[in-house]
C-alpha cells in the first residue's frame, strides 16, 4: 500500500506569517496545505499564496478555500468548496486544470461531489475535536460505508492522531487531513513525523 | 453628445427578490447592474444572477462586486473591484474578456486603475449622501481634474440626483452610479425616467 496523503488545513486563528513560518518547516512531510481563512479577503488570500511562494512551497501543494478566483490567479492546486460555495460542477467547467474538492457530511453529500465531478471530497469531523464541540462525530463505520460507495478520494478531518490515525487508513481513505495536531503542536516538526509514520510515508 | 451611463448599485440592505423586481422594471433605461451585496457567498451571489437572469435581464448588464469568480463563472459583463479586492492586472491577466472595474478615490488611484488596465473606474462619493454620513464629497472639480488627466471612463457616484447630475456630466464622465435614488425611490420607474432624462438619454 502506498502512503497516503497528508493534508494540512490552516486554523483561521494564527498569524498568516506563524502559519508560513510553520508551513515552511514541515513541507516535505506534507501533501496540501489548505488555506481556509474566512476572515481574509480576495486581496489578504492572493498574499498570503505568495508569502507561502516566497518560502518555496510549490504551487502544487496550495489549495485555496470557497476563491476560486484567487486559487486561478495564482495557479494554485486547487480550491475548496463549502456548501456556500460556488457548485463543484459549475466550478469545473469554468476553470478547467483547477483542482477542485468539495466538504461533505453524509454519503448523499459525498455522490453530489462525485456527480458534480469534484476531485476529491473531504468528511468528518470523524473523530470528537475541540473545533467542533458538541456535535457528534461521525465516526470511522461510516467513513467506510462512504469510500466503499463513493468512486471519490475522500480525505478524513475531524480529531485525527497519529494513534486513531490506524483505523482512519483502514477505512479506505485517500488521506488525512489535520489542523491543530500539527499547527497548534509544540513542536510541529515532530507532530509532523509522527503523522508521516502513522501514514505510511516514514519507514 | 451621446447618451452617458446609467449603473445601478444594489443597496446590500433590500430583500433579493425586492431588488430583482426593481431591476425587471427599469432595466431598459439601465446599462448596468452591480451586485454589491457584501453579506452574500458566492452560491448566494450565483442564485442573484440566476435571478436577474430569469427576469431577461442580459448578462452583458450584469457586474458582480468582488468575486472575479462569480462573474466569470456566470459570463457576466464584469466583476468590480475595491480594495479589498484582487488587483484588476491579476484579473485582467486570468480572466481575458471579463470586463474590470475599480473603486478610486483619488486621481492617484484611478491612474494606478487605468496602468492595470481597468476597464473603467468608479469615482466618488461625489456629493454629500446618507450612506457616506460625515465623510466630505469629493465635488465635481477634483472629478472634473481626474477625467482630464487619466485616460480611463469614469463612473461618478454618490448623491447624484437629477437635478445636480448636469455638473457631473460636463466634468466628462462616462456615466453615473445611482443606488437609493432610484432603488428605494417610491417609485422607481418614474425615479430611472428622471435620471434618464438628465442623462440625455430621452428626448
Amino acid at each position: 500500500m502506498s502512503a497516503q496523503e497528508l493534508h494540512i488545513i490552516s486554523t483561521g486563528k494564527q498569524h498568516l506569517e506563524q502559519f508560513v513560518e510553520i508551513a515552511s518547516e514541515i513541507q516535505d512531510d506534507v501533501d496540501f496545505f489548505h488555506l481556509r481563512e474566512k476572515q481574509m479577503n480576495a486581496s489578504e488570500l492572493y498574499r498570503a499564496v505568495t508569502l507561502l511562494q516566497d518560502q518555496k512551497i510549490p504551487l502544487s501543494k496550495l489549495i485555496v478555500n470557497d476563491r476560486a478566483d484567487v486559487a486561478w490567479t495564482k495557479q494554485a492546486f486547487g480550491v475548496h468548496l463549502a456548501f456556500h460555495s460556488l457548485d463543484a460542477a459549475v466550478v469545473r467547467r469554468a476553470f478547467p486544470g483547477l483542482g477542485v474538492g468539495c466538504s461533505v457530511h453524509s454519503m448523499e453529500e459525498a455522490k453530489v461531489a462525485c456527480q458534480q465531478g469534484a476531485d476529491y471530497a473531504m468528511y468528518g469531523h470523524i473523530f470528537e475535536t475541540d473545533s467542533k464541540r458538541g456535535l457528534p462525530p461521525k465516526g470511522v463505520e461510516e467513513l467506510q460505508a462512504i469510500t466503499s460507495n463513493v468512486s471519490l478520494p475522500i480525505i478524513a478531518i475531524g480529531g485525527i492522531t497519529p494513534s486513531n490515525c490506524q483505523s482512519v487508513l483502514e477505512a479506505g481513505v485517500r488521506g488525512i487531513a489535520v489542523m491543530s495536531g500539527i499547527l497548534e503542536a509544540k513542536n510541529p516538526m515532530e507532530a509532523v513525523k509522527e503523522y508521516s509514520k502513522s501514514l505510511g510515508k516514514e519507514r
